[in-house]
């Protein structure tokens, strides 16, 4: 028997797919095998929100994965220096730890990797290499200061231990306690009526298939690698001409495989509604309009109006719980300029 | 007799210099005709933080002014949206309301006045008009729901109430017990011996001539008007061509009096070291070349190496404690996006 590629989608969801689609979000990252330090975890935080880190002085971490909000920017696609604008939405940060690679193809195994690629990506950070970026940061004696504590090394600013850093705060990301959480957990009062029938319909029509675990994409704890899907699974629907889905060839950048074409990560639904717009161009501007799309590019089905509703009360119970962060103060070199650089370089 | 420019100088300093140099900062900005309440301090803050009040969604308040470092944003002059920059360094927003008016040239009397003009300046938030930003806004239901509340209107998401509550926001912006303020209530040992010796230069050279009063600016808790001098005083330096300092006329592009030519608001020495580089334009990197600079410039002197270092060591006693302040939580518009105009206007 000839095996056909959807035949093989099947069978990967088979194996990647949990039996029970309803899971609360951990209140934490887990046991990690060498737990970070509140000390390495404000470091990593300082970097996160350090505008510093970007050729212009201008663009952080924060810029795009905005934590006083959905952990995105709110764009189609996010704008780095410049003015200058990357071919992808950005995908939240919150609960990030609970995804098994980064970035919409998952180029990026974990998230010490990911925290490399934007400080040096043209439209994003833009600075020119990675040691631009550390000779900045080496200006602050409070960063050497820092980075000598809590990695204990005469020469401790490097890429490694920043990534580190940041990785460490980025696993502190969590918005559990949502009340989808809290229904789960017994509080039947925690969902209305309508939010109920949505995760009900979200399941009957097939949604849990790919959004399922704790972070609703796929993922479950122990997992090394993220779950991909093809999107859009159907070229049929008009939708995809609507909204420019078959465009990006999403995976096969990364691998080259034949059959990595248009396959993306499944992102969590976790704050959804905190993420407009959606998909990985941003082109579709409310959830109502995503859903009908997934609905009928992924599982051949036409939702109603009332249905589509449905669903997205049940995603307003996705809406997690936000931990107090306190606005980090930036260590400062006293009395000298930190950003000296030509801000334009060749290209 | 016949009074020179330089008479009438001295004599707006006898007027407007206050006896004692040295005064501790306010721990508060003190009672105002209406005192704000906290749900709209609280509401002040979000909109300051809120990249959606820029045309592109990337530039906040905090953009320029960021409350994480010395309440600037360490470039020569700031870069707002699409990379564009502006003629002028971005002032400290931090103890803004220790001045009696805002803006290098003081194009503002108050807070409130200020914080309309970076929303709908080109290169900073780049919104075409007041209203455009305020629509954003008013398609976000917490900000809807907010405005009403505060300030108790069917129709309260105005411009002015905007901007009442940015203001009342920055009025808590305050750095007060600084080393230089413990010395001056009695702790003998909260500045070192270069540092009380810096304090002396400071004033037997003169600079307190103008920097004087709580906020080191000449200002006085009840002046409604900044003291403005003039930058550069002596044009005979050779600095004045080699930092480009007499090519902005500062006030005399207010006013269109010729006696403003040159004139600029004295800005504040509070958290001096934490806002390089220096002066109007952001041409000096350094606080050492600044003091140069300025006792050349302002006040015919030149000072040795050590004296600089003692100044410039008087000035690290003039970084404050800065508040806590935990990160605001910005209102979403639920599953639909609010950043959906065109990005690039017809100028």
């Amino acid at each position: 028997m000839k095996l056909t590629s959807h035949m093989i989608v099947l069978v990967t969801l088979a194996l990647t797919c949990s039996a029970n689609a309803w899971e609360t979000l951990p209140t934490t990252a887990g046991p990690t095998a060498e737990p970070a330090s509140q000390e390495m975890i404000e470091l990593g935080k300082q970097l996160f929100f350090d505008p510093r880190l970007s050729l212009t002085g201008t663009v952080s971490c924060n810029t795009c994965h905005n934590l006083m909000e959905g952990g995105d920017d709110g764009r189609e696609t996010s704008m780095g220096i410049h003015g200058r604008t990357g071919p992808r939405n950005a995908p939240t940060v919150w609960n990030s730890v609970f995804q098994g690679s980064q970035f919409w193809d998952g180029r990026a195994a974990t998230l010490e990797e990911q925290a490399q690629g934007p400080i040096v990506a043209a439209p994003e950070m833009g600075m020119p290499d990675h040691n631009h970026a550390l000779q900045r940061i080496a200006k602050i004696p409070g960063y050497q200061a820092s980075f000598q504590s809590v990695f204990g090394s005469e020469n401790a600013l490097t890429l490694e231990n920043a990534v580190n850093a940041i990785a460490a705060f980025e696993r502190t990301l969590i918005t559990p306690h949502s009340d989808f959480d809290r229904y789960l957990d017994g509080e039947e009062h925690a969902m209305n009526a309508q939010q109920i029938a949505g995760m009900g319909r979200f399941e009957s029509v097939g949604c849990t298939e790919c959004h399922d675990g704790p972070a609703l994409n796929g993922w479950q704890p122990g997992d090394v690698e993220s779950v991909f899907q093809e999107f859009p699974r159907s070229m049929d629907s008009g939708l995809v001409d609507r909204y420019q889905l078959a465009a990006d060839l999403g995976r096969f950048a990364v691998t080259q495989a034949e059959s990595d074409k248009h396959l993306f990560k499944v992102p969590t639904l976790r704050n959804i509604l905190l993420t407009a717009p959606y998909f990985h161009h941003g082109r579709v501007s409310t959830i109502h309009e995503a859903i009908d799309v997934m609905a009928q590019t992924q599982l051949d089905t036409e939702l109603s109006g009332a249905e589509i509703a449905e669903i997205a009360a049940f995603f307003a119970a996705l809406d997690g719980r936000f931990p107090e962060l306190p606005l980090p103060r930036l260590p400062s070199r006293a009395g000298e300029s930190v950003i000296d650089e030509p801000e334009v370089l060749d290209e």
